[in-house]
């Protein structure tokens, strides 16, 4: 099978990567506007032969994977499906709507124009660039597409099964159903996340006195803040309909808990944070998919070496750690770890495993931070 | 030196242990409602002697701390001070106004008042309950006093010294500016937190169609979210003030983002986000006090003992860790781990050790998630 990628960053390498070790006969021609892209796409074995423009690299393939960065795809995908031929073109964008909007503003031949279908891999947090594509990047990810009714069978067919053979779980959505979804596990979080940071820098930066450390609840809450501003920017101008929506219903919420607040509500205010633990136990849940999940905190001296030791403990044990977050204490000779692992024994497990090495551990479940 | 602690659970029994190993001469007696937590604050050495009330505790003690749930402490305090003597009498609640206010509203002799003085250790993200207790919870944390002008020097002095010997660096700062700054940096990110959880439940947990995983993004935003209700709940009404204000100034940043995006205004969103990213930096270089944080994002295969391999090859170079955070990919095979280390080499260090080992590292610079 003949494939072209226009983009050859992460996203891009990984499918050529992925293609080559997944798809027989797999050859990749590649495009990218950056020549050192290109260069290290060949070398990593990513693509078989540059191209010339998105047009050469299209000519005589059945699948074109479109990996630009958000601003740029519409008019990247149009000129991929001018280059006419029987290609099936997708994208990878985080957003679904806009580009589809570009494909059906533009006045193309109905057999050019069907053959287009949005995608969008949920591939993770790695780092961007080539350097970092990887073959199993896609292994077990959802991978969205967006059909329309003017999508041809046959082209979303071709598709479907190339994805699935990467490794993806593909998944049909409309691309608004997308969107919001994005918009509400993404985009606002981000948005909330720049907003905090502002708001506390106001406070913290400006005042004369000296300062003390912000806190885990800040550093966690504000980890996704300024991320790279170029593309979020077109995230957000890309998804601007759907983020106002939640924007707005998020600004209702927090009118709503001020009301409670101003009115002293206590019951209320214990009810809300104890329906809060429990979304987000259900919401943790569905998304590790690995079963319950259970909070741990260890205190341990901060000394190089803690992690690896706690880390090594449970890994030969079997306990699966999905997420850890470091509370080093001001001096940074001391510190809490706080631990996620999943399976039904694995925190009692855990515990165990930790109060052994000789620190104090605790699974949490009342939270004791304040 | 005599001392009384009410309340020995994690922040009482480690006052307890570090007077032990750090105060000439300590003796420490311990009330607390549980009879189960006395007897483990004995068993672990934390207190000397068990009392049969916040009274008898206080007998004959120069130095009380009262380490209750902040939605206690205001009575506790009362009870403490009424027992006469010559005891400075201090608590270790989050909130500082209220406290100040029962006091104030309280008839009490002014040289009992006067023995009174509100204080704060920031002493991080440890699992609650006096077996996490430890002597160096303190060392090096800031740890706040908010005398009023009624505050008695000796009282004042002989607080601050402890406290200094415990291992803490003492700050005094005024009741209401210390709400503020809570309300700033920890109050209100757990506010947002709740907020943002309950929304995305709406969304997800009521959505026919299959869902996907919700992204670091959200994990990391939403990590407080739901914390100990009761404690949150006393915590939201003692420092109910400075926490509007903040949810006002809150709302309006929201409003003036959603102008921006309504407008489409795309060198704004560019600027605002720049903004945020260089707040951050700058808020968390202050935070952990050990120069430039860099941030890194590595892929590795997510399998038992891999982050205690990469962990243990930072820690013999001597690379220090000081937040930490995992990404495993849908399948739970492969995943990313963030990892922000400090020290003016820490990064390139850390990227070239890591590279060393097989998986791709690089240094996080303008941001890739989306």
């Amino acid at each position: 099978m003949n494939i072209a990628i226009i983009g050859v960053g992460l996203i891009g390498g990984s499918i050529g990567l992925a293609a080559h070790e997944r798809l027989d006969g797999a050859f990749v021609r590649g495009f990218d506007a950056s020549d050192a892209a290109l260069d290290a796409a060949l070398e990593r074995g990513a693509i078989d032969e540059r191209s010339d423009s998105a047009a050469s690299a299209v000519a005589g393939a059945e699948l074109c994977f479109v990996c630009c960065p958000v601003g740029a795809l519409g008019e990247a995908v149009l000129e991929a499906l001018s280059a006419g031929g029987d290609c099936a073109v997708s994208d990878v964008g985080s957003t679904k709507h806009a580009v589809l909007e570009s494909v059906a503003a533009a006045a193309l031949p109905e057999a050019d124009a069907s053959r287009f279908i949005g995608g969008h891999p949920l591939s993770g947090a790695e780092a961007s660039g080539v350097a970092h594509a990887r073959a199993n990047l896609f292994e077990g990810a959802t991978w969205y597409l967006t059909p329309t009714d003017r999508t041809s069978g046959i082209h979303y067919d071709r598709l479907y099964r190339a994805i699935s053979a990467l490794g993806a779980r593909a998944a049909a959505v409309p691309a608004d159903a997308h969107d919001r979804l994005m918009a509400t596990v993404s985009h606002l979080p981000h948005v909330l996340a720049n907003l905090l940071v502002h708001q506390a820098a106001g406070t913290l930066l400006e005042e004369d006195q000296a300062l003390p450390a912000t806190g885990p609840s800040f550093r966690d809450a504000t980890r996704v803040a300024g991320t790279n501003p170029t593309l979020w920017r077109d995230i957000l101008l890309t998804n601007r309909e759907a983020i106002e929506a939640e924007l707005g219903a998020y600004a209702d919420a927090l009118d709503r808990v001020r009301s409670t607040l101003r009115e002293s509500d206590g019951d209320e205010l214990v009810h809300w944070i104890e329906q809060a633990r429990g979304d987000r136990q259900r919401l943790l849940e569905l998304d590790l998919a690995g079963g319950p999940v259970s909070e741990l905190r260890l205190s341990v001296p901060n000394k190089p070496g803690i992690v690896a030791q706690v880390a090594l403990a449970l890994g030969e044990a079997g306990v699966n750690i999905v997420d850890m977050a470091l509370y080093p204490a001001p001096d940074m000779q001391s510190g809490a770890i706080a631990l996620w692992v999943t399976g039904e024994h694995g925190a009692e497990r855990a515990v165990e495993l930790v109060e052994r090495l000789g620190y104090p551990a605790a699974v949490v479940d009342a939270g004791d931070e304040a």
